[in-house]
């Protein structure tokens, strides 16, 4: 019987540490967050803000020499620094050592491999002459990828044909940044399955989710994926092996594509709440941000279940508009039954940036995804100071 | 089209305008609190907090003043002030003229009788003689009751025999404060139904709940309430009746007595989100704190409806034990499936101070119960200048 009432450090305030935040306070553990920008959308949640940058080691040090658990909602971060605290007895979680591993797309895949689990074709290439032998391996297309850094499609290099491949390589760092060829997967769906693990290693793994993306950032969740009984149990075994094998403690989510013939490979994998798990808060028994607070303050992990067919999309800020965010159309989205309103509380809005998202529940995909369609629809978020009419 | 982004102003800090809060920062508002006390359960939630008592007329001011809308956390409230700031032009809700009426139990219950709504035979009392005359007409045992300012039982008097009757007219003020007279209704079952009205009127009722008090405060709510399908339908018409007279713009809670014939009455109205309906965050589509949100920002209101069976059970601040809080015994209850923690953040706790809750939702309401009995043996919240054991 331990006292519950720890301290918790985060490192970003962005929207998944709010979210995180939310039920933390909930379940009345004082927060503290590491973030730049004075006002990110955590701040006014949370006991303590530490302004200082995010490769910041004195100030990261601060955090986790003042709380009991350090996490965070990003994986852009410093493992050598969280490795050292962590070696001094302090807890991170997910540990620095599985953060490491995951935080660069090679030596991420190059686990899966060792462990037989499922994923596309990859080699390290280091010049232009790599790239071209990877296309005559691989076929055109295929995908260069940065091994470190990229999100929301940023890293990432469709090369069509050999002519691609220079401006391919100067894109991607010109031979300053790690960077990994992949053979093109032919798939017919994108899905993500969150798992999260509980320092005593229990498991518990989500319904799949299928996600549609627009110009590379997630537009669309809907859970549960369409797709056969067999491929749904292939995916959430896939995940739960992912877990194993990356020691993970705490929310991981693991992207996969499935092809016509009900394949499923592991794309990629985050070592926290993602996105694509927001439907969790109103469709699950337990939201993926609970579930990760109760894994790292050494709780017992609650139920994955889903209540109700959910459609999740995206919020992002207006294009042709900046400046202090200004959401319109919250009264007619509403007006819809089932659909709920998360504005993140960013204050500036730009084209594209992720201001808040809205989950739709109904008793089936389709009418979600119908309601969440004249939800977005009639939601717009803009910069004040020029119009989104323009 | 409006634009979201409003301001609310609450007052209260307590655990219902924390709860308040989260929903609210969910959707992005901005939040300003007043509360006395510097580290109440809001205070890390806020975008700003007064700290002034809840009297403090200029305070009360200033909140209206820099927010768009005010709400609060309870009822006992200068409902003059709030009067005053409507007149000129505030939004306050629920108003002030239904808050005003349901403050003093005399002037609500003489409504409900207006509007010939089922409660309790009651009459005001003046002197130790009206209440003799009052027993003589109710018979024993009856009620004697503070027409304001209670709260938990406080305030009431269960008038056994005659010769109670100096006794509780000396512990009921003496003389100095309005008190009113009430007949015993011999209920089987305490009850309530929550329900909330917007701006334009749309009312949503929420399914019934039954209500088992210890000590006179809330212990255990079970939803949905072990009665018929008539006495449930009873019960949801009279509180939207309650609604519509009360012109109540926000989340009210009825309560009221069923008795052995399936007859349903109303005992008492409270203008504001009720701990009787905290089950509403896990087993319900939409929160009752989400609704209140809603109604109070012009915005339409969301499915009341149950998703689960649930028991939510009070954790209180244990016997024989002051200060510092601490929570025992979260590991061993989060390890029952379906049960969720909530713990305010009140920095002491005290005996009988609620200190935090749980929700346990499952596939009948006699499992939750079940879960939530050992759920709730294994929680201890104790203040760490005594132990529990002691």
């Amino acid at each position: 019987m331990e006292n519950i009432q720890k301290k918790i450090g985060i490192i970003g305030g962005g929207q998944l540490g709010k979210m995180m935040i939310q039920e933390a306070k909930k379940m009345g553990f004082y927060v503290m967050v590491l973030d730049p920008a004075e006002k990110c959308p955590a701040h006014t949640l949370v006991d303590e803000h530490i302004i200082a940058d995010f490769d910041d080691k004195k100030a990261i040090r601060f955090l986790a020499e003042n709380t009991d658990v350090v996490t965070y909602e990003f994986e852009h971060i410093d493992a050598d620094i969280l490795q050292k605290l962590e070696q001094e007895g302090k807890k991170i979680y997910p540990t620095a050592k599985s953060l490491k591993v995951i935080q660069n797309k090679y030596t991420q895949k190059k686990l899966l491999l060792e462990y037989n689990l499922p994923t596309p074709e990859f080699c390290a290439v280091f010049s232009q002459e790599d790239i071209k032998q990877a296309g005559e391996k691989y076929g055109f297309p295929f995908m260069l990828k940065s091994c470190t850094g990229g999100y929301d499609g940023k890293g990432n290099f469709v090369i069509e044909k050999e002519q691609d491949i220079s401006k391919a390589y100067e894109t991607l760092g010109n031979g300053k940044l790690d960077i990994m060829a992949e053979k093109f997967f032919h798939f017919i769906m994108e899905i993500s399955v969150l798992a999260c693990r509980d320092i005593n290693g229990d498991i518990q793994v989500y319904p799949v989710a299928e996600n549609i993306h627009k110009d590379s950032i997630l537009d669309e969740t809907k859970v549960p994926a369409n797709i056969s009984k067999q491929t749904t149990q292939k995916a959430m075994d896939l995940a739960k092996r992912v877990m194993e094998v990356f020691e993970g403690v705490g929310m991981f989510c693991v992207e996969m594509f499935v092809n016509k013939q009900g394949n499923v490979l592991v794309n990629e994998v985050a070592p926290r709440p993602h996105n694509s798990g927001h439907y969790t808060i109103e469709a699950c028994v337990t939201s993926q941000f609970e579930q990760h607070i109760r894994a790292i303050t050494a709780l017992p992990l609650g139920s994955p279940e889903l209540l109700k067919p959910v459609v999740m999309r995206n919020l992002l800020g207006e294009q042709n508009s900046a400046g202090k965010s200004c959401v319109l159309g919250a009264d007619e989205a509403l007006a819809i039954s089932g659909v709920f309103l998360h504005i993140y509380g960013k204050e500036e809005s730009r084209p594209k940036r992720k201001m808040g998202h809205i989950t739709v529940i109904a008793d089936s995909v389709e009418q979600a995804a119908e309601k969440a369609e004249k939800a977005k629809n009639a939601l717009k978020i803009y910069g004040e100071s020029k119009s989104f009419l323009d």
